[in-house]
């Protein structure tokens, strides 16, 4: 019977993986506390990040058109209407040929359009003296900009990194749902073993892999259940192994590779019904694994020997806790990265570029991330950095860079989506994709979309144009609140109103709407959802287009349509 | 004042680093509790794994010898005297044309000098039919022949990994002495911030920077101190300050990039007498980073942004933070490693190579360690693994690998000692070269040192002959006991006595003569000192040869010459 017949390891690792199951249990912990968990459900965003549009700098917020003709010569004088302080919400408006000193964070006046870096100007007797010509929008965080109501930012099975728990910190997130860890109930059989701190005496060895053991469980995110030495007896291992199984959902034991013993483990586990996966693997070190199902719990016995027992957690035991933590895949990234496209330096200072990684098959593909420092979403959607260093003025696409991860442990993406952002289509996407796919979103503007998609990094893109087999999706467009009492405010250009005042943002638009900063709001209607807005008008539509590469097409194509009109 | 001089980002850290302090309080903690700490010193081993002799496999003891004319045809007839089973520690004596059955682990009986696998016997009446020649010493573990009393186990500045829990579990440390992790008081600056959990209202944002900051200082072995929200104001940020100060080894804050805030963190910290060590660097993200000390403390400025002050905090806190713990420096180890010698495989397994890695300026270097699974020092001593596939005769040198680490956190060597262990010489060169170097000492063989030497793998070879160059160390050969009362056992083989017991190993001569095994014992006096022999005579000496590559000898060889005779 014993090692009738030895398997390979993937035959190994394949069975038990097979009787694996998801831990469907679910803790809620404290957000300092959620470092190294894995996320039990997707989570989105329930509010904006920022909250409210603001400075990116210290300045004067103003109207852009007021300083168009501005320069050193020829200064335009602004009257300065007061100082808007981060941390503050005035209700101030600002008019033509006014300024309002903003620091960084602050929130704008309604009326500005612009921030001038107070670099550019000098106060003078309450006025203000812009020496140079802003363009509008400039120097503004939109609400939204970084992280959107209604946008995923932890995946189901995400490693909770520092990074995530700043995306969760800046949503509000003060708790966070985990999976439950794995018990995993382990015990050392030999009765040559005694515990470390007992004294040594001829013939007894210290036992090395109980330690070893619970140490690579708890750094594969297990919780081990220390159940101490079994003797070379099927009674003992018996014991062992009902308590194991009573209080843990998966029992390890090492020892039992000597033939007598292995029958006591292989009788101990039929004792208890067990059903008998394999016996012997085609490795070295790591010859002796036992793999039995008992009940619905995997018993999986290990090795006697250091090496062979360590080598053997993490060939068998590592997989089977990270299935039931259904962790997204920890790939080890590659040391270089191939820039894609040029690169520019900056003169004077170094770069440090965030770029999020994607594994297909043995390749690894990257997708830097907008530079923006004000940005929590850059980081939390990065994997790894590439520098560009001070005295670089660029670096020619096919450079080869040192890729450096954030993480000990990297959980590189399987699908990029890129582009406009669409909340009822991103979740239908992560809805059909998953469970399957680590996927990762990346807002981008519709040049570095279309880029993106030429480069063949973009799996699936979201479009505002029409792209050669894209999919089609009519987004319907609403007006909520009362126009005829004041101004309609929307980031949407082609909107006629009364009168409009037009933002960078749907998220700014819907949010000076229901700040009372504008009577009404037009935005598309899944925007409005977000918010739990229901009393709306439809007044029009616009189309969106995905554009999926390769394999997934019909799988995303059909969960689109069935979403229909958005 | 302000950004008057930005410095390069390797000026900042070179200006942190050397304000930094070594932290020198030290905690014992349990075993089970030390991964991932930071060993405050050297740790030798107290004990040898294993501490007696034994067979690594099922099988008989025997005397080699007498089975030297054994074969399937003609089998040697063996008396059976008894079963010897792990755990226990018989005084049997073993006979020529005698045999006892000892399991995998069972110590073996005096006398014996050999095991047979039981797949080479069958039992028959009481006696054993053996079917195979086996060589003397065959399938024998000698004592500390895994892990010798006297070895260095755990180097300074290690980060405990589950494979260090192992060697120091088989020896017998139930508790380790680590050191405390270092205190680092978190706060963030600025009238904009709110913590998470509080309701959001416009204007507001909820505060990243102290989830992430507190994040990492966890995830770099640190311990954070979270002392909440500074509002901009220099008195606000003065309170936070001086309560960090008070009670944390490092104060880091985040935000305050605005130049009216700016100048609050300077003037908070000027009125606390700071040393303002540097304004600005030239990095983007992470320019407004603010160093200065204040008494004998770092009170560290970064930027607001979430990622600027998450890689800000990579680049200069992580570091501060590994330095004050004394780390041996994390690396990144190669994604491939180039064999360096032709190595077989095995028929129908896969084998598992343990490798230890030295870094050599910008090239990694590798010494794969003995594949033997009884061995827990193999692993403590290795940082990766490679793979021999099931199918492969061999491969040759220059072969390019897949490597795997097997920690998060790698600590490659700088300097592999190879060769016999010498108590009195490793602990010389530890204690010499440890501050500065991390040094992995690697048991091996005359011919492999050899071959390590010529490989240039080798930093430091010990040697049983002169090489050139090399530096000739006299040890002492001493006899303890009274030989006119017996046996005397010996791992040395040129040993005159009345009867002499060759055995494997220095540890196993001594304690087969401490546990009464034998009348005396003839070792070299540094071995016998090892276990408080003090009652001892110098009989001879032999000469030992220590070869030292490149920049070291000098200085190694200043210690060797003061250490004298050994």
């Amino acid at each position: 019977m014993l090692f009738k017949r030895l398997i390979p390891v993937e035959e190994a690792q394949n069975i038990l993986i097979s009787h694996t199951r998801r831990i469907t249990d679910v803790e809620e912990v404290e957000l300092d506390n959620a470092l190294n968990r894995v996320a039990a459900s997707d989570i989105y965003a329930e509010v904006n990040v920022p909250n409210f549009d603001r400075a990116t700098l210290d300045g004067y917020a103003i109207i852009a058109e007021d300083v168009y003709n501005a320069s050193e010569g020829n200064p335009v004088r602004l009257l300065l209407k007061g100082y808007i302080k981060a941390g503050t919400y005035p209700r101030n408006c600002l008019s033509h040929n006014e300024a309002f000193r903003v620091d960084t964070g602050a929130p704008l006046p309604k009326g500005a359009n612009t921030v001038v870096p107070i670099e550019y100007t000098s106060e003078e007797g309450g006025y203000v003296l812009v020496f140079r010509r802003v363009p509008p929008w400039a120097n503004i965080q939109w609400a939204g900009e970084d992280i959107a109501r209604g946008e995923i930012i932890v995946q189901r099975g995400t490693i909770i990194t520092p990074r995530h728990v700043g995306a969760l910190a800046g949503t509000g997130y003060h708790k966070v749902k985990v999976v439950r860890k794995p018990r995993v109930a382990v015990f050392s059989i030999g009765d040559e073993l005694i515990t470390t701190g007992s004294e040594l005496s001829p013939g007894k060895i210290y036992d090395i892999n109980i330690h070893t053991i619970a140490s690579l469980v708890r750094e594969n995110f297990g919780e081990p259940v220390i159940l101490g030495i079994a003797r070379d007896s099927p009674d003992s291992i018996l014991e062992k192994l009902e308590a194991g199984l009573k209080i843990a959902d998966i029992v390890v034991s090492t020892g039992g590779s000597s033939v007598g013993q292995a029958d006591f483990v292989r009788m101990a586990a039929e004792n208890l019904g067990a059903e008998i996966l394999f016996h012997g693997v085609m490795s070295k070190p790591g010859k002796p694994v036992f793999g039995s199902k008992i009940g619905d719990k995997l018993y999986i016995g290990l090795p006697g020997n250091p090496t062979s027992a360590i080598v053997s957690f993490m060939l068998y035991v590592r997989q089977v806790i990270l299935k039931m933590l259904g962790v997204i895949p920890i790939q080890r990234l590659p040391a270089k990265v191939k820039l894609r496209r040029r690169e520019y330096g900056e003169k004077g200072r170094r770069l440090y570029k965030a770029a999020a990684i994607k594994r297909l098959s043995n390749e690894f593909l990257y997708e830097s991330l907008p530079a923006s420092s004000e940005s929590i979403s850059t980081l939390s959607k990065a994997d790894a950095y590439f520098i560009i260093g001070e005295d670089v003025e660029f670096l020619d696409a096919g450079t080869q860079l040192d890729l450096t991860p954030f993480d000990a442990n990297s959980q590189p993406a399987d699908i990029f989506i890129i582009g406009e952002f669409s909340p009822a289509i991103l979740r239908t996407i992560f809805s059909t994709l998953g469970d399957r796919y680590a996927i990762r979103y990346i807002k981008r503007s519709h040049e570095a979309t279309i880029m993106a998609i030429k480069d063949g990094i973009a799996d699936i893109a979201i479009l505002r144009s029409e792209l050669e087999g894209s999919i089609k999706v009519i987004r319907e467009l609403a007006i909520a609140g009362d126009k005829s009492k004041g101004d309609v405010v929307t980031a949407l250009k082609d909107i006629e109103g009364v009168e409009i005042t037009l933002v960078g943002s749907h998220h700014s638009a819907i949010l000076r709407y229901l700040n009372n900063l504008a009577a009404a709001v037009v935005a598309p209607k899944e925007f409005l959802e977000l918010y739990g807005i229901k009393d709306y008008s439809i007044i029009g539509y616009e189309n969106i287009f995905v554009y999926v590469s390769g394999d997934l097409k019909e799988i995303v194509k059909d969960a689109i349509e069935k979403l229909g009109n958005i």
